[in-house]
């Protein structure tokens, strides 16, 4: 593979840090070159793609730089709500855009398998997301879990926030039909684990991914970037990386 | 192992018929006989133990019925409060009394297991107990989870209700220090399931129970009350029947 | 649904016992009648639909009968050799015939999941079946656990007889590349538990399956005989039966 | 802690590197000086503590350069015999050796559980181990999987010898009575998981232990070998260094 030019937004957090390590191993060149005002300029047109960790206010202006600079964008900024998703739509109309909540092939495969497994298995059949993460992370449940509730409520032709229950304590009542449940473990210095359960009569298939370490996310990361570098303007996931 | 006459005292329920599969496989006999008042004392007398999976609220007059024919009593009703553990003391200064929110041996086994590791791993080991029931389950988290929480705390020197940390959803903030956490799942036919995690800085050991149906936790009840029946009046749990 | 007559072959072990609560539960009718000498033509000709839980030996019997009286049959028998799975297509030629190694809807979707999951990954992605039964099992791997590595072998387009790595012990030497590795655990009352790992570098995704106990196997195989019934002449698999 | 000097025989392996990050992050200093003879004396002489993680045949030369210079060894090579044990138990008797086959808090705290387990559990519990490690690893099951069997035989009066059931394949007949069985699991990049399950009538008790990377078991072998500095001659395990 050609050597890509990556630029980097967002680059001083531990992601940043994963992802200098993966841009190298991976043989590309990472450019982190915003000057005093934060102007995005000179950095998007000279890198052969974006990428954006940093925050969902930050959106609209690495878009924008982006659009200006003619240059596909990786975004894997976390906590986007309804007004990014319509960013990401925009922008796709002019250069390619890749966002995802899991750059992580076993999770984008997971999804997958989560769909087919939600599409044939009937409403006897209970869906309940479990995840596990470090004693650092603020928020309950994880990106990705809320991306495999999706994938499933999407299955079932259903909302997932409708369909959520999550954070259950105290008299909870029996279970709700047709609820996909959530719930949250933390400590220790777990990478990220999820599993989906699908709980029937008298018998349980349960679909589960465990991460390592944070590095297979910014490899994730990587791949999709450097495939992103060769496509037309457009909306693209994980999916289309991965081919499925 | 001499017969044995049970006094059951809430046989209507799922619980009910469990203990009575139970009995006669151990080859007692099982004794249902309130009369239209409500009236216990016949059964109380008739009977070697009387074995209660009623109601909280019932408690005051079937642990009277048990000191008035001085007879043994096995408590397993659950949602039991303060007050209910002070009258649980009382009576065993009369009659033998022996409570328990599980009676499987595995589970007592566990809170076992579970004491002597957060006794000895330091505070940089998270605890968090995760327990998954059926779906007609209606309260979170279950009560033998409480019961490893209870453990867990006993042996950190610490109040559970302090450090409880469950429900968790949304923007949570970073794990306090010190907190034990649970997380609730339900779906299914799932019997009981329950693990207990120790999340230390880059390894974990977990303690898990599994079981595959009600009947264990109904002969435990049944092997309990046969163990009761030879004591001297005192305020027994689980533990003392197995020795641990 | 209108009342099936099932004419059960091997109706005297524990799967046959199984077989006729599942049989009952569901509203249909359940007919052993074989006479003295082994004849299974009274049998055929009177029920709706064959089902064989028998043994190997008896397999060419039970799909003779099938064929005379020209109706359709389900084989659960377990154990069978290349020489079986001739006979079966050749009596599909004349009536539906439907086997498989496991009833259990979970088990069949799961199956799917791994076809499509080892399709997907590439082979830094090493495959591992698990398998954990209760102590009365006489043999290992489980047929289940079979089909799934089976499944998984297709999907890559190799052979399973050549690809299997089971029984592990001593100097093994390092994993060998593309090999399908099982494991086997025996223990206690558990029903059927099985997981397909895909151990890939940093991240594993796995895909788990647990039986609660053996009645579900049999409300598969009744599920299956009563749409067998509607179907012409062929080889038929759980897959159809689910519409996989 | 003052800083120890370390003397590291075996150090150009991987475990030689995470104990060269593990010394350097504790504070202390790794020396590795042996001459191209293969002398061990000056390194020996030079060092506080002398830690082996080399192979079975250099166990002799290594604890007699430890006798002559009088100082403390830390013993962390694998697959060692009836024979080295003897040497192990020789060399205590002038200087303090410590061996184990891991390193980790959890690992020696998770034998402590199966060891209570087990003595508690009757017969009609059955033990097995599953381990998981990475792809390259030529042998099984490992030692920590047959140091944590040992623990289970040890609580039941047995030898693991007698009772070890590893590498079951095809016909293995019925679960022999008392039998402790192993299970290998080999893939991906995984650091080590090692599970001992009880299988009981009816319910599993199940005792696990996850390590997230190689770094866990250097910093046990370095925290080992700092409380070892301290000691009088004599042969210690991590149940000492942890005062389990």
């Amino acid at each position: 593979m050609a050597q890509v030019k990556f630029g980097v937004i967002g680059h001083k957090g531990r992601m940043g840090q994963a992802l200098e390590q993966a841009i190298t191993e991976a043989g590309h060149v990472m450019q982190i070159g915003v000057d005093a005002g934060g102007n995005l300029g000179p950095l998007a047109s000279q890198c052969d793609v974006l990428v954006d960790f940093s925050a969902p206010d930050a959106l609209p202006a690495n878009l924008g730089a982006a659009k200006v600079a003619g240059k596909p964008i990786v975004v894997g900024t976390t906590g986007l709500g309804e007004e990014h998703f319509v960013m990401l739509a925009q922008a796709a109309k002019a250069v390619p855009v890749l966002q995802s909540g899991n750059f992580s092939l076993g999770v984008t495969l997971m999804a997958h398998l989560v769909r087919e497994a939600a599409a044939r298995l009937g409403p006897e059949w209970d869906i309940e997301v479990l995840e596990m993460h470090h004693r650092m992370k603020v928020d309950a449940p994880s990106g990705t879990a809320k991306l495999l509730g999706e994938a499933a409520a999407a299955a079932r032709g259903i909302k997932l926030s409708d369909a959520m229950d999550s954070g259950r304590h105290g008299m909870t009542g029996a279970r709700r039909e047709g609820a996909i449940g959530f719930a949250t473990l933390r400590g220790g210095t777990v990478a990220g684990e999820h599993s989906v359960i699908f709980a029937g009569p008298e018998e349980r298939l349960t679909i589960s991914h465990s991460a390592e370490n944070r590095m297979i996310f910014a490899r994730g990361a990587v791949k999709a970037a450097e495939w992103l570098t060769g496509q037309p303007a457009g909306r693209y996931t994980m999916n289309d990386v991965l081919g499925l």
